[in-house]
């Protein structure tokens, strides 16, 4: 893509009234903009980052037999009344429309994927089954400060899987669990597994907690036996004595960026969802759910894999694969570059080649590192007269001038 | 995919409270799932058919220069008191969150795009500029009763384009009603362009309209000189005599199906969006605004390419490219069924691979017809024999043998 085209700009200042690091970092660089506390437009660069993340997460979604569906946000009143949810939930979305209806928006999806997978799955032989969805949730949040970490509205992938019984569950959410490390490995994040609350059913879900200074979780740590527990769970004075080896815990903070459960037959039950099986008797179907949020998954990256001069976007990640820079009026120079943005192209790479005239070589870099590509490809007056271009990564300090014919070979 | 998997099944019953046909089709045959009234899901194979029109429009839009991003749903009451749309716009879902705060669910997203391109648009050099998203609207319908084709939630591309002055808008608008045609033409769908109301600020907005005996709409069609214009338009008795040549003009009923608009200064003028021209001084800004439905253009196909068995999809939209049936129960049947499975997805076609073994061939057979898929492919014990496969398009009558030497010519 052409930056002179591209409608964005990058900004120099702080943003007003937006005190998370990570917002900071993905607004000044044009990659999102804010339309209120908690919600945010995806712009050009911002859309391409968000739907590789949620590319990943299907490709491993599909890995572990998820079928992929699209439920609405739009919901009727009548299926949370039917679970409890319609009072229980403190932070749903509830609208009236015409005639009176009353509806809810969707800040999870078990209400309307329980019944809708009853409408197909009646017998043994249709179990096991998994579906998931890629799509917005809105929750009524009285504060959001963290940027895209916690939205009023925010992107999530939501897989819900349904059993014969507790051992097959229990199986499937072994595989789902190294699917998500997995994908958080994808998105470099290292994550960290950790016992949280698991309601009234299980004794524990499971979340993925990612270390930072800014996390809003706090997290209990055993390096001994490498059971982790989020803090909420944890009441008494012994809570930095591990429960499972006995070793000294330390206290962290740190992201949450996913979360699986076993919901048991929690909603089954509401929905009266059996199944028949093997001998013709009916026995209650097993329920467990799997939720990661892509945008979530996005300021988590800004929140960790940054420096002073902006984002360092990890490879697979970025909006682009190369950033070439166009540095200096020479018609020689110009023309050299728009040949390597050709070439590039053609060679499968997606380039962001900066085009633009009116610029200065300094505001130029400055953009380059605020926007963390991981390849900077320089061509100027001074590279081209070595039949080279000067090449940076985003993680690097260094930069080195490469000879032409060598250029492809960097990016393999 | 095999379909042994898919969770979904069809149905051979017609739908309770389902009055529209398009909707009725689509879920007898697993394509979405109704939650409510003028609220589906999309299941594994309605999702396939959603992203596939989705990703046409998308292609069209970037030969335009649209630039794709995504705008929350969740808006906040102020930009449309400033538009004077939070009493205006009759369909608009309001609701009330915590501490009071009020926000309307995007029904249209001037209100959103306006200021957020204002942000970044200053001066002459960055117009014009095309920007779009392709995400789910909201409108506060009384009744809903068409189906995919008028929904309380439906899926939505919006395209805004930001100009200089009249002429540069005029210009632009004459793109993308090429564009627009091309969507229409690829989607499989004859479309008619139709005058219609252009509001305050314009003469005309144009409509793109399918001819169907069950379309909501009535339009005024002039095979003479070609300009048509909807009912809505015309008052008065002389409106079977077209007003541009005189001729005898035909009422139709007719599907909308896309929309195009000159704002002009409608949004611009709420919002102070000015730029500096090359004088510098302060001008502003012309825009206009074109809207295509994914999932209303999904409905409009199933209304209209259909037989009494079922779904005819063109080619390019099925959720598959082939169908192909194992029928009868014969071991060497059914590994040159899965052979050939292997052997069509190596070649790049999408395959659902009928392996059901506790089906009969009549139901394989009906459920090929309802699904759709342009073409079916039979491999029995009988067609074994004569190392043939049967092969019938969805669209004809007939099947014919073609041996296995020959099949992968029948697809190219």
């Amino acid at each position: 893509m052409l930056q002179s085209k591209l409608f964005t700009k990058t900004s120099k200042q702080l943003p007003k009234d937006e005190p998370s690091l990570n917002a900071q970092l993905l607004l000044r660089a044009g990659y999102v903009d804010k339309l209120m506390a908690g919600v945010y437009s995806y712009l050009p660069l911002g859309l391409r980052v968000l739907n590789k993340i949620k590319n990943i997460i299907r490709e491993e979604m599909d890995k572990i037999d998820g079928q992929e569906i699209l439920m609405p946000a739009l919901t009727p009143k009548e299926i949370w009344l039917q679970t409890g949810r319609w009072e229980g939930f403190d932070a749903l979305f509830k609208l009236v429309g015409k005639e009176e209806r009353e509806y809810a928006l969707g800040a999870t999806h078990e209400e309307v994927v329980t019944p809708l997978v009853q409408r197909f799955v009646t017998s043994y032989k249709d179990l096991p089954c998994a579906v998931y969805q890629i799509q917005d949730k809105f929750r009524n949040e009285a504060r959001a400060k963290s940027g895209l970490m916690r939205g009023r509205e925010f992107s999530m992938k939501d897989l819900y899987s349904f059993h014969k019984d507790e051992a097959d569950l229990d199986e499937y959410y072994e595989k789902a669990k190294k699917a998500y490390f997995a994908v958080f490995a994808r998105c470099g994040l290292d994550t960290l597994l950790v016992e949280a609350s698991g309601g009234v059913f299980s004794k524990f879900s499971h979340e993925y907690q990612v270390l930072t200074k800014s996390g809003e979780d706090e997290v209990f740590v055993c390096y001994k036996c490498e059971r982790h527990q989020n803090k909420e769970l944890v009441e008494g004075k012994e809570e930095l004595k591990c429960p499972y080896c006995g070793s000294k815990r330390e206290i962290k903070t740190a992201i949450e960026v996913g979360n699986i459960f076993k919901l048991k037959t929690r909603f089954t039950d509401s929905f009266g969802f059996d199944y028949t099986d093997e001998k013709g008797e009916k026995k209650r179907v097993q329920m467990g759910c799997y939720g990661i949020g892509p945008s979530r998954v996005m300021g988590a990256i800004a929140e960790i894999h940054h420096d002073e001069n902006g984002i360092i976007w990890p490879k697979g990640l970025a909006p682009f694969d190369i950033h070439l820079l166009l540095v200096g009026n020479d018609d020689s120079a110009a023309r050299q570059a728009e040949e390597w943005y050709a070439r590039l192209s053609a060679h499968g790479f997606d380039v962001l080649f900066d085009d633009r005239t009116d610029v200065t070589a300094g505001a130029k870099f400055a953009d380059a590192d605020l926007i963390g590509i991981p390849y900077r490809v320089v061509i100027s007056p001074k590279t081209r007269a070595q039949d080279s271009a000067e090449v940076k990564m985003r993680s690097e300090k260094e930069a080195r001038l490469v000879p032409f014919k060598e250029l492809l070979e960097v990016f393999k």
